[in-house]
């Protein structure tokens, strides 16, 4: 059990809690067949994924105003549509194709590690979605939050200083009370320079088999778990 | 059953869904007893909750720049403190009973009201309290609440628009798929000037022996109820 505990974990959300891969996989290849629609949809969720952090960026540097992940999809998607050449979806179609990102399932650890979690410490998603997308993911996944911590309250992406300090601001917690939880070593490396106590777990099939990285922990995180059962066991609880 | 339904309801709090006088008279009692601090407590938090509206009044009028409702508290209980004459308090003791307004308990039916109606709609705090104090509340009272609508998040008390209406924009919602419950004529008439839906029940011991008002709807409210279990049933859930 760590000697130093947290008051709050705030936990990265795609693919450390949802396998997002996975689930928007099995939601478009169902929806596809059911609307008679051929896609290669493997093809263009990894696009779209490969536009998320591009996307992102933009409104980072300040190049495009504040706008929230589910718009950001948005504009993605419609490109995407128009390189792959897929024919026949309506508007309700791309806004059903959209909300897949609010229909994420949890990796199995997921819900009763959170559930765990949750009787001795506050948690909730800090995350680059916005709060109707997490908290219609929460919804939908059975995710136990506390408080969700969407990137539209602080106005800002991660790894901007704005989101992990804005979650010590909001729960009047000093930065090392809160525990950035996350299976990438780049956001807890951002976290650790805001203050925040960190915890690593591997989430090694994320980007299926184009995964390149995130496999163990590369620094000494506060805590270096298997999943999230085993992080709250290490928490003692 | 209503026929019309929200996408999410929320909650006005302190009164509506926590009982802070039961609540608070029980924890400052317990408090002195033990501390050996002699005090009317009753009287104080009387008191106490009579400076809520101005206090939070100063800030809408703009006269007081944005200050958090566990702030606005403080400012309060100083001054009470020093007008009964209680003696004895050190700056711990102090914070202690701040954070009572973080331990209120729920009325009988406000858990399992609130656990029905969590299967079918997004629910939420939307109260003057701020998130921490709202999540901490919930820790302790068992609220499961999906999100918890602090007025930090918007920089507005109740009855300012920004609060309503933020929380359907958090949510991707038009004001009338949100619904505002609450057991204040007052806070509904509000939340129907800003298109929201509306649903009463009422808390006639919410102020003790000291009640004066909101024994029953004052309006043809979209929903009026016994309480949340029996919103929770006329709703279908």
């Amino acid at each position: 059990m760590s000697s130093k505990q947290p008051v709050a974990i705030v936990f990265d959300t795609f693919g450390t809690v949802v396998d997002w891969r996975g689930s928007l996989i099995a939601d478009l290849t169902a929806f596809g067949q059911q609307r008679g629609v051929q896609a290669d949809w493997p093809a263009l969720i990894d696009a779209w994924r490969a536009a998320y952090h591009p996307s992102m960026d933009r409104v980072r540097k300040g190049e495009q105003p504040w706008t929230k992940l589910d718009d950001l999809h948005r504009a993605s998607l419609d490109k995407l549509v128009a390189e792959f050449g897929i024919n026949g979806l309506t508007e309700q179609d791309l806004v059903h194709i959209n909300l897949g990102w609010h229909r994420l399932n949890g990796w199995p650890d997921s819900v009763p590690g959170l559930t765990r979690l949750k009787t001795r410490f506050v948690i909730g998603p800090l995350s680059n979605g916005n709060v109707s997308l997490l908290t219609y993911m929460a919804k939908h996944a059975g995710l136990p939050w506390d408080m969700v911590f969407g990137s539209d309250l602080f106005g800002h992406f991660k790894p901007d200083p704005e989101t992990y300090l804005g979650v010590a601001k909001l729960m009047d917690l000093a930065p090392d009370q809160v525990m950035m939880a996350a299976a990438h070593n780049g956001d807890l490396a951002n976290a650790r320079k805001c203050g925040l106590m960190t915890a690593f777990f591997p989430r090694p099939n994320e980007y299926g088999p184009h995964q390149k990285r995130d496999y163990s922990a590369e620094q000494e995180w506060d805590i270096v778990a298997t999943d999230i059962e085993d992080l709250a066991t290490q928490l003692g609880v």
